[in-house]
Order: structure tokens, then C-alpha cells, then sequence
């Protein structure tokens, strides 16, 4: 019998993974509760940790886990987080180790009082502000770089809370959606280049931020609009007011958030998630087309792209793929090995869908290859007589600073094969990526959008230092291996 | 802030409920890890309880839990689980309450040495021969069904197992796809309606036995054929023999395994159950016409069936309801109600989907209708213009006495209710069901389906004796409340 | 590092172990209430599991889990265990594995209605009764010799519970201290031979029974009197009635209760047990005299009666050992061996009180003598000058089968070496045993005893067929290794 | 039924309560393991949490959890804490609230590298410092006084470790016993009063620091000698090294150490706290004589000076209360008031003992009265005539500023209250308490202790704004209430 396997841990590891939603929520009564909806909305997000912090404008009220958000709160925990005002987050972590005293939000005194912060992103000069920071006497708790901003805002000269947060994000670079409560106010900021999405909405006299909008349709909250990139919201007893404090930049919105990370139901970049995956899905049908009999998806992220293959080519959509959603923790596997095991954990094919036909698979990206070549096999065992792969994104062959858990450049598959190897690779008919000008058109060219994964233009470029920071945050404490819980 | 929910036992009352899945490993190493393979794939028919028994032929080792398969088994506890033959049950509890206690497989002492059983379906007269075995002095410390075939089989007079067996199971009525362990040997039985599905498969020089073909995929084994309705198997030393013991019946397989049960990976009465419901979305599709503009399913069980209609009426499919896969036990709604709360944590509506549309909702069936009347008002809300609801079943209008958890006659809306009076209730535009022919059309003319749900007829005709013993059954122990675990 | 290890269950293997304490409340409010009170009160007869079943004359409410009874109730547990009535029962195995299924009390549905019963003893033909019982069609789901009382119940021709109770315990040797419920009345019952103790207390206008008076005290309950040996209460609308249903038998009291078992604190027999303890330090200290400095105790259970050897001797008393109470259920050894590892997690010498002198060690028993060997290297690297050795009881040489856990017969150290011998294994000046007339002179000579494990002269003797079935019993399911909780 | 009572927090909170035990081990093999033995030993100094923290020279290795020693760690977790060199620590919060997060030792990054440390003791000025480290830009995110010390480090001008920590330490006041730790080496330090005891040994070729001796006696380490006031020892590669680096100061050892804290089997402050204790009560018998038939104590730390009373009187000692070791984290009491529920649940009386005697109760101290007020209750009930309560302290009338979890001054009932109205509140026949010269003679005139909690003569006086700055450490966050565990 082997040992248990992780399959988050493990087997999917070669799948991009966001890590963070956050969710906000001011002047609604049961903050907390609000919050807590939020973030279960999130979940597709990040499901290593789940906190909220509360106010009543008196103290700040925590509770924060490991787990699912379902796991990790309960009516009598949501009970104590009492007031109007609440914070919440849930995590996969990137940086920074999988610990409880990792999980956001954080809370901490300061000079400024008692702070709590939320933070969605990556910060690339995280490592260097750390030890700076170190050099003037701080010290870090935790292993998250979002820490830094905490330690910024304490050390600010500024004279006001304001005023402390406009200088310290002054020093950080990279991708931040980022909460920030006091006893008085809620703040929402997102980086100038806009990495990572935040969407506004209001609810009765209150309003709520979060991470995409599926979170505010569970809040019976409206849509108002995106926090742009380079703004932000001050919510307090005044009302609701809008500074752009940083310098212009260009936007970099992350296209991946399209591609896979958002929910189909979200409004992502004030655009339709589920619109820009029939888009990539047509887009890609007509710059590679291929005779098949029928077009099916790895479910579930690239469904609706398989259905905008399926209509912009007349080959029909099905589903040959079925999708387990009971995975879990854990999985253990027999000693005596079991062909693509880790695959059929998740995925089976159907035999009577497949068998005999010339079959389409439609997949939002490659990164390893490992688990695409492993759904090959279960297709041809299934009897699929041709496979023709169909990426809805272009080749991911760079490392993402901004967020985003891309395998290192060594172990992308397309950072060092050419097309022809990895089809040889997964053993298929013919395989085809979308064109970066292709994704551009459909996510709509009237943005712009960061492509570094794909192209390596990375918009906040990485400077030697900063490029040991990115890795040494990475590294830190990697080790550290037991922590309390 | 309002009491925690559960999903599973209260807004989701409305589904009905498969109560288990079994699986068995005959000759194979490792067996227990295989039949944990097994229930893992069949989750989707019970998470309330999980074991597995396993023997080396010298002892039965037991390990069950309450909760999902992933949550009951570790690796440690299987390996304890040793030997070369297991049987695996998971559960929805329909008769007995959700106790511990009441996890299969059993496992008993008696006069025919140490045995074990796992049971899918649900015995009519189970009450009665309970009252019955507790006057010839059994005691009872179960409150499942299932238990009365062990006091049975001990009662007999038969001088092996296998004459017992027999005639234990001449003497019980109703459904059961039954699993039977000694030290020596597994039984597999299905009862003379094949009311429950049974499929055999082989892997190496071992056999398989499990509810649905999709347990035989995860394990690497070959669907062989099902076991047939009144068939019993024996596995032992000298191989595998058949047996039909009974006397002949009609055969009355389960249509609603087709419509809403199985995975649509599974084959099921030796049928796709995939391609059953494509044709069961065509039939529908041809027997209810409507002018609209897309086609949608309530995900997940209604997709197939959706696409099926699409293809048939030529109106194009699209995913415009998402549900969420992460609800887990419970969830907690705040004070302040939120619109068709119970309805919104399970699924979000797209807006850019369905907004300005005529839209057909392809669902497999209503039994109270709740639901489909939030689901009614979010697609309303997101603008939808039309809406006409197609069920790809009959309507529903009589309790199951097989093994389905159907709502009681009177919770039915069906059984109170017009056409036309469901229609107003769920205010849509149009509502239409499929005929019973169109069901059995779908599910193929050359076998012979139970429709007692539909029709009233039942297979099996309940007594006056045997409706008040099925009854008592349920009612049994029902408030005993508190149990260990 | 080593393995942990699991002090209850290996290191303290050489302790006797009481396999029960029982509790049960007629007639009072709140009565699962009180009966946990009772079963906190004796946890130290048994912590591997712990139960109560409640009624409110209309169902009988069950809840038992694994652990002390802090870890197995709380508040909303014990709140939905309503009723008047209720019976409790907490428990180390002596026979039956560690599972929760074995737990008590049982319930069980019956020709005679939902019975339930708490058991503290053993009984000797439970064995040949189960197989018995099994031949005429029972099955047995726990591994506990008390099942067999429920089926009896049940098979029972008497046409009332009382008759049936009578007709059954007829039927059973052994000890039995019994506690039975049904929805209307409580039942009492104390074998003829009176094995185990059992205490009666009124509080207000109800009744409380229970193994010791300790378990009254907690509950402000008043002691009356013991339920006399061969007595049967019973407690129903009707008030309470006292039969004496057995043919007459000899008293054989188990004088361990008053050397090791029972709290000081407690009443058994109708007598104080620290009194019988100073009374055996008292005697000991006349039997075996020695010229010494200070008189220590192995705590806690031998403290009582160091005290009455120094009262004797003049020899004055000091804590020359210390305990730890804080063991619980793992203990990690490191690799690197510890001298006297077991010993030294729950002992400590004080080299201040014994550095020099000449100590006379008082302890209540020896099993296997290993635990004692360690205590005195302890004693010895703490200065001890001479080391004398006085036990409270007599040398056991014999297994109990009436429900005490002491180790087989070829276990013993007594059972196969001289005194000397002992004294050598032990490295002590000397050491003495109190003699059995010494003991019964100080538990009171105006009652009879139960002396077997010292003197081989079982009261109730076991035939052949008995010794087989008891050991039978014992090592029934033993290898079931693994089971639900 | 009453909620749930934890009589942890509650019912005992009148017992004075140590807040820490630490041990730290350096040069050993499994250090950490040796180090979960040295707390294990210490577990009656705190058990609300326990952590530990390894190295193997370099990373530090960190797990830590609420609750008992034995609960938190388990053999796989201890093998993860790698190294020969750990300091660990248990806890009872008397400042900073009951959080994981504020488990030690702890953990954190800094200018001087990773750091670890673990604090007896409590700082008079952390509010102070913790006020100005937050205005020079430090983020707080326990609370904890023992944080400050990590900000001061870390803030600290000097050029290495030793430098830095001493600079540290020369400002903050108050008690502290504390363990260090980097890559390379471990530091134990005192505070110069000497407030809290810390003890050194010798294993084998490494060392062994802990609270007392206890927990040397149990990893088999010998006493060598305390860590005196003042001393900081280094242990590195090159050795051990002492310095004292503070200026000289007067010692004022804990006297409630030895009066109630330390475990009778320690060595204190260099002399065994048993013969201490058995002076205490020889003292008090001679300051306070009594015509009596027996001498009790109240359980268990009071048995030892009620010997010595009972040896200086010639009055016998008998064990008249017995103290449950079972309570647990939680008790529940039934909402039909029990008499002296609270004492009731840990002590009973026994009547055989105490019934018409005349009876000396000796304590070790009365903080509000109430819990000696229920046992005198019980004790008449039981049959005491007369009964005498001597305590083997003087009147606790004033609050601990340096570690000690006394009621504050409004609540200790000798602050307002005389001798005879303190008797008259607890019903009994004479009251004394043990003059300061008498507890001062006991634990020997050489040395010299601090009775702050007694006379009111701060050694480190209080400025005002110390008071205040104590005071709000000790409510700093105390409305926190929820936490992550």
C-alpha cells in the first residue's frame, strides 16, 4: 500500500492555482456573516486557510483556520465576530508555508492601532523590503509577504492612517488587491497595474469588495463597478471616496483569471467570464481547426470553451470526461499500481461517447503535461480512435511573479519542448495553442493584459535583486515543516 | 444570525436520495484498498457512513465510520484491513436513523460462523419479519432493514450457508442488491426484479462486484456483464458459480437509476447511461417542443439530458446555472434572509448567459418544487425573458418503496397538483414532462422498468400489512436521537 | 525514537483493573444528568469508554462514546438525553475488545420492548451460553460476555420482563452487578455471591444506585444500604420492591475492592474502605515487623494503609514517591533508552525524604513485579539505605474470573517463585505479604470473601467446559484489530 | 442543565496559578524529545499550551498547540523536530489571552536571524515598552509580554547576539526566567531578584535547563547547582559560559513556590521542597497549637505541611478529603443546584475519618474563600464537631506583579477582611495563618524571598505608570475572544 497522497498537495500541483480570494464588507449588520458568504463563494480560490476579522469600532475581532471555509467556521464562531465591518480571506498559499499562523487576515497592534489586513497577490520586492525592515529592527511572525505591509504602515512618518498606507504601497511592487481594516474604516486598493481583479458592489446602505462577483451574488449585493487598477476606496463614516495616489501606469490585468482561476459566473475585469471562454473556445476553433467527430473538454474549467469550440466548428460538444468532486484531503493508493492513477481519481472517460470517434480535447493550459498525457490514455482506452488537443491559452513557458502557482520555468513542458514534442509527448494526433493575439481578442483589446507567462514581458520586471527575492521568499522557512494548529 | 444548516438533511430533502453503494473484491491483494476504491467512486449514491469487512480466511476485519469515504479511511486503517476478499458499503440512510451503529457492512457472530453483508435497496416487509424474529426471541441493535437478513440467515435450517442463504431470501421481499462475506467465500445477490443495479467485472485472476461500472474503472477491472435480477453468484475456491434460486419474476429495473442516480460514466442494467440520457433529452425534446432561445440544465445530474434537447430541437446548449461542489455539512445563512438562500449556496445564475433570453431549463425531475421555483426566480432576476422547464422524467407522484428516498405522497406536488397549477407555482411559461413511454423508449423497449413513482404500480404490491410494516420501519427508532460515535 | 506508547495499556498491563462502574437514577430530573455525575465519580473502575441511556417512558435515548466521561459528554449531548430515568456505565474491558461497539449500557429492541442494561463483572459461562445461543439462531454484534443477557431476555417463555429477567439470570455464573431499564421501570440486580459491589441512595424522592458511594456523595444522594447479594430492586410507578429470586449462596465478597479498587472515599460492602485500609496497614505492621526509618506508600492506592502501618509501627509516615497524574493516553520514550522509563512517567523519588534511610515501601499487590523492580532502583538511586517490602494483601498466584483484569496465572510472579525469590527479583532487605487471614480480619470477619486470586478457591468453580469458555471469551474477536468509532 | 463549566477558567480561579514551566536542552541527541519530557514533568506550572522549538544548526523547527503536553505532541510530530539542541515551554496565561498564537516558546525573523525564546515570568513595564517599540514602527501581534523582548533584540544596537541580548534585557523589569535560542547556540537566563527558580544539569555530554529539578529527574539528567540571580549562561560550541551582566540587585526569591507551585519531589532555589514544606507545618504547629483528634489537609498541595503539623502536634494526620484527578477541560452541572457543586466535583470528605472529630484542615492559602467555605461544608456534613483551618502562609492580601496568577487586591479576601471576620465567613472554630518570619525560617534565613503578595513590599516597586502599563497588558485584548486554533 503506498502512502497517502495529497492530491492538492501533489498530483494537481501542476495546475496553476490562485491564492487568495478576499471579500469586504462595510456597514451591513452580521459583517461577519456577510464576509463568511463571501469567501465561501471563493473557495475555487484557495482552500488551505479561511479568516475573518470583525469590528464593532471598538475592538477587531479574528477567527481564522486551516481548511475550507465550511470547515473552519461555524454559527458559534460567526457569532462572536460581531460588528458592521469585516474582512475576510481564504488562501492556497504561494508564498509562504502552509501554516495557521500564515492565514489571513492578520491582525496586529501598531502605532496606528489595531490593524488587519487582507492581501491578494504577490509582491516582487517582498523579500528585499523584508530584510530592510529586519536591518531596522523589525521582526516577521509569519512567512507571507504581506507581513511587509504591516511592518511598512507601522514604520510610516505619516501622520495618519491615510496617509501611512499611501507611503508604504508607494514601496511595494507587484500584484495586490488588498483589505484594510481599522476600528473606523475599510480601505480596498489594487496595484496600478490592476494584476489581480476587485469588484465593488453595494448592498442595501452598505457595500462589499471582493475578488470576483460570484461572491456578491450570494450577498444579494449589486454590482457597481471594478476598483480600477491604481485606486482606492476609503469606506467610513463619511461615506465612500476614491484617490488614485500612485503614479499612472500601464495595465497588466491578468488574463489567466479568464483562462482558468474566476468562476464562469463572475464578472472578471467588468467583463463576463463565461463571455470570454465561448470567445477563446471560437477563436481557437478557427485558428486550429481540425476534422473530428466530436469536441469535449477537461472539465471543469475549460467546459464552456469546449462549447464555443463545438459552435464556432459545427463538430458537436459532449462530454466524454466525468469530473469526481469528492477528492478530498486525501487518497491512497494500492501497491500494486493502478495505470494513471492519479488522473482516475478525478477523471473517467466515457467509452460510450469516445469509442471510435476522432475526438477533440479542449483544455484551458499545459503545464507539465503529466496529467494530459495520463487523460490520453484513459481516452484511447476508452476507444477514442483520434486525439486531437486544443489549448485555449498560448504556451505557458515563464514563471508568474504576480500571484499565480506556475510550476518553475525547468518544469513547464513548453519552456523547453517544441509543439511537435509535447504532442509526441502526450502521444496525440495533432495538438494546437491559442495565439497570444488570440487570447488578447477575446478577453477585448481595450484592455491590456499581462501575457508574462506566455511572452516572459514581464510589466514589473524583475531585477537581479528582486529575482533572489522572488526565490528566497519562496524558500523561506520552507523547511519549517511543523508548525502548531 | 439563524442556526446552522444542513444541506444534506434539509434543502436538499426535495432530491431524491439513492441510499447506498456496494462493492465487493473477490481473489485480489489488497482487496480492502481496491473496495475502498470501489465506495470512493460510488459516492455519489450515500456520504453518510462508509466501512469496508475484509477477510484473510481465518477473520473478518470491520472498520466504519460516519462521513464521506475519504474522511472514514486512512491509509493506516486499511492496512489493517488485510486479506484477499472485502465487501464496502456507503450509505444514505432511508430506513434507519444516521447512526454509527447502523453502518454497513454488518458484521455478526451466529451459528454459521462469523459473517458480513452489505445491502443496497430496501426490504417491504422488513417490519413485519422484524416483529416476527423478535417473538421467536432475536434482539435488534440496528434500526436498518438490512439486520433482519442476518437473524434470518442464523434462524435457518439449512445445514450450509448457501441453503440458508436461500432461504433467508425467499422469505424477504422488496429490493436488494446484496453482499454476502464468510470466511471462505463472497455471495453476490440481486433480487428477482432487479429493482438495483449490480455489475460484475474481472481484474487479473480476481473478481468484482459493485452498483455501478465506474467502481470497476477506477480499479483497472472489466465490466463482465450485470449480475442478473434473481442471479446470486458464489465466489470461492473452486471458482465462480450461478445460481438463480428464486422463482421466476418480471424483471422491474429502476428507471430513475437512468434519470437521475448513476453517473453518467456508469453502465447501468448493461446500458450507458449516458447515451440513455441523451435520448431521454431527444424524446423530451420531440414531445415537448418550445420556441426559445438556448438550453439550459440544473447541473449536474440534468447536463446530458440538456444536451440531448439541444441536439434534437436544434436551440443551442449553454451553462447558464453553475453549482457550487464545496457546500460540505453545513452552512449558516445570516438573520437577515437572503433571497432563495438555500437554493444560492448550491447555484449562481450567469447573467450574460441568460439575460434578454427565452430559456428552456432542462431538469430530471420535482418532487416538492422548491427548489425549482428559486431557481425560477435567480434566472428571472438575471434577466432571463422566458423560461419553460422540461423534466426528462414523468411526473412524480408516488412514495418509492425500493431503496429511492422520494418525499412522502402528500410532500409530492405532483400528487396534489395540475399540470397547469405546478406551472403557476414555479411561475414559468411553460412546463412539460416526459411520458412514461418516452422514458422507457429512452431507456430501451427490450427491458422492463419499474414506474411505480410514476404510475403507482408497484412491482411488489404492498399489503395493508407490508404499507404499515414499511412505515413502521421508518418511523422506527426515528427519535432515538442520540447515538454514539 | 520510539513508538508511543500507550501507558493504559502496556506499561500498567501488571495493575489489576476493575472493568466497571455503573450508575443508575430513578424518579429525579435531569436523571442522564445525575447518572453522569454518578460515572465521573467512578471513572477510576474504568476509562476506555463511556455510556448513558435515558427514558422518558416513551423512548429509551442512547449515547456512548470511547474515553473518560468528560471527553465522551458535553452539555447539548447530555441535554438531549432526557427523562427521569437513566443508566450509566463506564468501562475497562476485561473481556471484549476496545471497541465502541462494546460500549454500555446496551440497547436493544425486543420481544419484551427497547431494553437496556449496564453490566459490572464477568460472567464464567458466557461462552457456553453464546454458543448455546447462537445454535438456536441468535447472532452476536459485540464481543462482550453482557450480549448474552439481552438474548436471554429475549428468549425468555416468561411473560413478563421480571419473570423473563429472573428466568435469565437463572441462567448466568459468574459476578454480576446489573443495572437494567425499560421504558416504564429500573432494575437492580446483585449476583448471589455478591462479587461486586453495589450501592443504594435516595435523593429527594427518587433513587440512585451505584458501584460505590462515592458516586452518591457527588449527587447530594443519601446511602441507604447495599443491594444485598442475590437481591433484585425494582423501581417503577409502584414505588421500589425487593425480591430475592436465586437459590441461596454462599457471600464472597471481593476483598480487592477494599485493597486496590475502591476510593477511600467510598462505602463497599457496607464499610468504609479507608478504615479496612488503615486496618490492613495495621495488621501488616503486626505480621511483618522490621526495624526501619520512615514507612513510604506506592500512591495513591496504597497510601491509606502506609498510614496505618506507621499508626502500628510508630514508625513515622513520609511521601518518599511522587505521582504524576497527568499521563494520559500517549508517552513518547526516546530512543536513547531512559532507565526505568515506565516507572519514572508516573513516579518520582524524593531523595530527601529517603537519602539514607531505611524505607519501608507499602503496596497493595504484585502482579508481574516489574513496575515494583523499577520503583526500587528509583528508591535506591535516591539514596535509600535498605529497602523493605510489605504488601497489603496476600500473594496472588490465580486469575479472577468474576471480573477483575489480573494477569493469566503463568504472569504471575508469585504464582511460580518463593518468597525469596521475590525478594531477590525485587533487590529489596526484605519483603512480606499480609496473610489472608490478616486480610479478612481487617475488611471483617462477620463477612464472607472471595480470596481465589490468592488462595485458588474459586467460589463458583469453573468446569471444564467453563475454563474453556472463559478463555474462549476472552480471546473472542481479539484479532479484530480495527473497528468504527 | 447549566453550561458548560470549565473549572480551569471558573471554580479554581481562586487558586494562585503559576503561568509557565520551561526546559531547554542543548548537546543531546532527540533534543526535542527530551524537552516534551522536561515539560511533561512541568505540566502542574501550566497546561493551557505547550510548544517546542528545535534546531539542527539551521532551521529552527517550531510546533506548538493549546492544551495538555501529552494532547499537543505526538511521536510523528516529534520526530519532525529535528536537532540536538530545543527549549520548550507550558503555559498558564496570566497575561495575554488564551490563543494559540500566544503559545511559546516563540519563533520569529529578525536583523539577528531566526530566533526562538520561552518565558517564565512577568515584565512590570511591557505595556511601557510595548507603547514605545509600537511608536518606533514595531507591529504586536501576540499578546504576550514576552514579545517585547523580541522587538528588543531585534531593535538593539549591539553587533552580536550576546551583545543585543544583553542590551535587551538591562531594560525591562520585573521576573523572568527565559530560555534563548539561535542556530548556534542556547541561552538560560535569570532575572537578577531571582523572582522564578531555573535549574541546571548535566546529561551526558550536553546540559539541561528547566523550572525545577523534576524535570531533570525524569530525562535523567543530575542537579548541578541553580542558575543564580543575575546569570546568564551560554551554551555554544566552545562550551558554557556565565556572566553576569546586570547590576547586582537583592534577591527576592518566590516563597509561594515552595508554599503551593513547585512539585514536592524538586529541588528549589537550591532545597527540597518537601522538607520545606514539612517545616512549614512543624512552624505553624508550634505558632499555632490546637486541641484536636486528627490533622487533614487539603489535597494535594498542602499534604506535605499537614504531615509536619501532625508531626510537631503529635496530632495523627489523616486523609479526610480525597481529590478527583479526572476534571477535564469542561463539567457540567445540573440546573437543580448540587451544594458545593464547584469543591463537590474535586473533593469529597470521609465521613469514617472526619465524623465527630475535631478536625485541623491545613491549607496553603486563601485567596477569595469560597472553595474553603464548600469544604468546611462538606467536612460538617461528613461529621466534623470543631473545625481548625490552618494555612502554611501568611494572609494573601496584596497582587503579583511577577508571575504569579493572583485575584487582584479586591478580590483576595484578607486584604479587606480580619482574621476573625474570615473565620466567621468560613464557619469554622479557629483560623491562623503562618507569620512571614515563620514561612522565612521555613525555607531558611540565608536566602532572601520576596513576600510581596503578603506585605505589600514590591521589590521592583511599581511607578505609576508601571501599575497602569501592568494593568493594561493584563486587559490588552482581553475582549479578543475568538481565535484561530
Amino acid at each position: 500500500m503506498k502512502k497517502s497522497k495529497s492530491p492538492n498537495k501533489k498530483n494537481n500541483r501542476f495546475y496553476p492555482r490562485e491564492e487568495c480570494g478576499i471579500a469586504g464588507v462595510y456597514n451591513i449588520p452580521e459583517a461577519a456573516n456577510f464576509a463568511y458568504l463571501g469567501i465561501y463563494a471563493l473557495q475555487h480560490r484557495g482552500q488551505e486557510s479561511a479568516g475573518i476579522v470583525s469590528t464593532d469600532s471598538q475592538l477587531l475581532y479574528r477567527y481564522a483556520g486551516m481548511g475550507k471555509v465550511n470547515d473552519v467556521f461555524n454559527s458559534a464562531k460567526l457569532k462572536q465576530l460581531t460588528g458592521h465591518m469585516a474582512i475576510a480571506h481564504n488562501r492556497y498559499s504561494t508564498t509562504g508555508a502552509s501554516f495557521l499562523r500564515n492565514a489571513q487576515p492578520i491582525r496586529f497592534e501598531s502605532r496606528l492601532g489595531t490593524l488587519s489586513l487582507a492581501h491578494n497577490g504577490n509582491l516582487t520586492n517582498a523579500w528585499n523590503l523584508r530584510k530592510q525592515l529586519e536591518q531596522s529592527g523589525s521582526i516577521f511572525q509569519t512567512t507571507v509577504d504581506s507581513e511587509v505591509i504591516g511592518h511598512l504602515l507601522a514604520k510610516s512618518s505619516a501622520d495618519n492612517f491615510e496617509g501611512a498606507l499611501i507611503e508604504s504601497l508607494c514601496k511595494i511592487k507587484g500584484a495586490y488587491s488588498l483589505l484594510l481594516m481599522t476600528r473606523d474604516a475599510m480601505y480596498a486598493v489594487r496595484d496600478p497595474h490592476g494584476f489581480r481583479p476587485l469588484a465593488l458592489g453595494r448592498k442595501d446602505d452598505g457595500w462589499v469588495v471582493a475578488s470576483e462577483t460570484c461572491a456578491l451574488d450570494i450577498m444579494d449585493a449589486t454590482y457597481e463597478r471594478d476598483v480600477q487598477p491604481g485606486e482606492m476606496l476609503i469606506f467610513d463614516k463619511s461615506g465612500v471616496r476614491s484617490v488614485f495616489p500612485f503614479e499612472k501606469s500601464t495595465q497588466n490585468l491578468c488574463i489567466f483569471e479568464f483562462i482558468y482561476f474566476s468562476r464562469p459566473d463572475s464578472m472578471i475585469f467588468e467583463q463576463s467570464v463565461y463571455n470570454v471562454r465561448i470567445e477563446l473556445g471560437k477563436i481557437l476553433a478557427r485558428e486550429a481547426p481540425v476534422e473530428a467527430d466530436i469536441v469535449i473538454s477537461v472539465p471543469d474549467s475549460s467546459n464552456v470553451a469546449a462549447l464555443g469550440y463545438s459552435r464556432e466548428s459545427g463538430i458537436p460538444y459532449h462530454m466524454g470526461l466525468i469530473r469526481s468532486h469528492y477528492i478530498g484531503r486525501t487518497f491512497i493508493e494500492p501497491d500494486q499500481k493502478i495505470r494513471d492513477f492519479g488522473a482516475k481519481i478525478k477523471y473517467n472517460a466515457i467509452a460510450s461517447v469516445v469509442s471510435g470517434k476522432r475526438v477533440i480535447v479542449v483544455d484551458d493550459s499545459i503545464m507539465r503535461g503529466t496529467t494530459q498525457r495520463k487523460i490520453v490514455t484513459m481516452l484511447k482506452t476508452a476507444g477514442a480512435k483520434e486525439i486531437h488537443v486544443r489549448i485555449t491559452s498560448s504556451m505557458t513557458k515563464y514563471a508568474c511573479y504576480y500571484g499565480i502557482d506556475i510550476p518553475s520555468h525547468s518544469e513547464l513542458i513548453a519552456s523547453s519542448h517544441t509543439l511537435e514534442e509535447i504532442r509526441k509527448y502526450l502521444r496525440v494526433n495533432s495538438i494546437a495553442y491559442l495565439s497570444i493575439d488570440g487570447m488578447e481578442q477575446a478577453a477585448g483589446k481595450q484592455r491590456n493584459y499581462c501575457n508574462a507567462c506566455f511572452s516572459g514581458n514581464y510589466p514589473v520586471p524583475l531585477g537581479e535583486m528582486e529575482a533572489e527575492s522572488y526565490s528566497n521568499q519562496k524558500n523561506l522557512f520552507e523547511e519549517y515543516g511543523v508548525e502548531e494548529h
